[in-house]
């Protein structure tokens, strides 16, 4: 089954080699990974700005098409929350109706983070609720995921770094168990 | 047509009278609205928190399932980029094929709000790519907006108030011609 890695690792320096590491990990636990890198590199520095958006938004758009499952990476991202292109795309697959597994790095409850922010960046209003419920993130993200894998977000004890694997691992053996999938031997 | 109203606006302290001018924003455009407010709040009240993220996500997800299209607030919250549940439940319209209209009351590119946020709050770790693109958002933002209603996302000269509604109109406006929806008279 082809599961579709959605995440702000495509942000990383290192996003290239990290992309393999996470492939090997899916690999291992009988998933053929699909990472929605920006890998023409050359054609796209040949492109304008709109040219190039574009063409990474179908290409991303056309893997999720191609993809059996999502596996997202739910570690807070400049903000109180997860990275926005991938919670669209955590949305896409609850309405494809397509098998949704996430982990995060962070251990801090969503509305610790929220208030951590806000003491560094105030609301641009007074009086603006900080949602609680004792979740991640925001209701609709582990709403999604439990909906759409039937498992809860998988998160650390403590926070681990940005880019660590150690979670991703655990929710990536999680998934293929959930979905039926027979690692190599 | 019921048009999902997906947006942070149910965080503001006057939620309930927001949602009512916003709705008859949209009856005036001939357009019926759907408003994912915490109505029964007393109810919630009793529950644990559990029980109450748990309604609350399920309420959600069945005015989706009953909307024709969403109408998002994609203005900045707690963060570079739009409210994280918006940007799930904008996700999910576009899986489900049912059109997307989109607008934001912040003027600035997310580029420029992304730099802002760093200078503030710095990243997990260093090298961490900004997104640039001149667009308003992360790429999957306004690609999923164009793909979804054919129309970019609709954006104010300067910045607007957090709770202002003209954009909102114009959106709204904007939404109903493409939609051939006539307005009452």
């Amino acid at each position: 089954m082809r599961a579709y890695l959605a995440g702000p690792d495509v942000f990383l320096p290192d996003a290239l080699p990290h992309a393999g590491r996470r492939a090997a990990i899916c690999r291992r636990h009988g998933l053929e990974p699909l990472s929605p890198l920006n890998e023409d590199v050359q054609a796209l520095s040949r492109m304008s700005e709109e040219q190039a958006w574009r063409m990474i938004y179908a290409k991303d758009v056309a893997m999720m098409e191609a993809a059996d499952l999502c596996i997202a990476n739910l570690t807070p991202f400049r903000g109180a929350s997860a990275d926005a292109g991938t919670l669209v795309e955590l949305g896409w697959f609850l309405g494809r109706g397509k098998p949704i597994f996430g982990y995060s790095n962070s251990a801090a409850p969503f509305a610790a983070r929220s208030v951590a922010l806000l003491a560094r960046v105030a609301d641009p209003m007074p009086g603006l609720a900080v949602e609680g419920f004792g979740l991640p993130d925001n209701l609709m993200i582990p709403g999604a995921v439990e909906q759409g894998g039937g498992l809860p977000i998988f998160l650390p004890d403590r926070d681990e770094p940005f880019d660590g694997l150690a979670v991703f691992e655990r929710c990536v053996a999680a998934a293929a168990r959930k979905l039926g999938v027979v690692a190599p031997t």
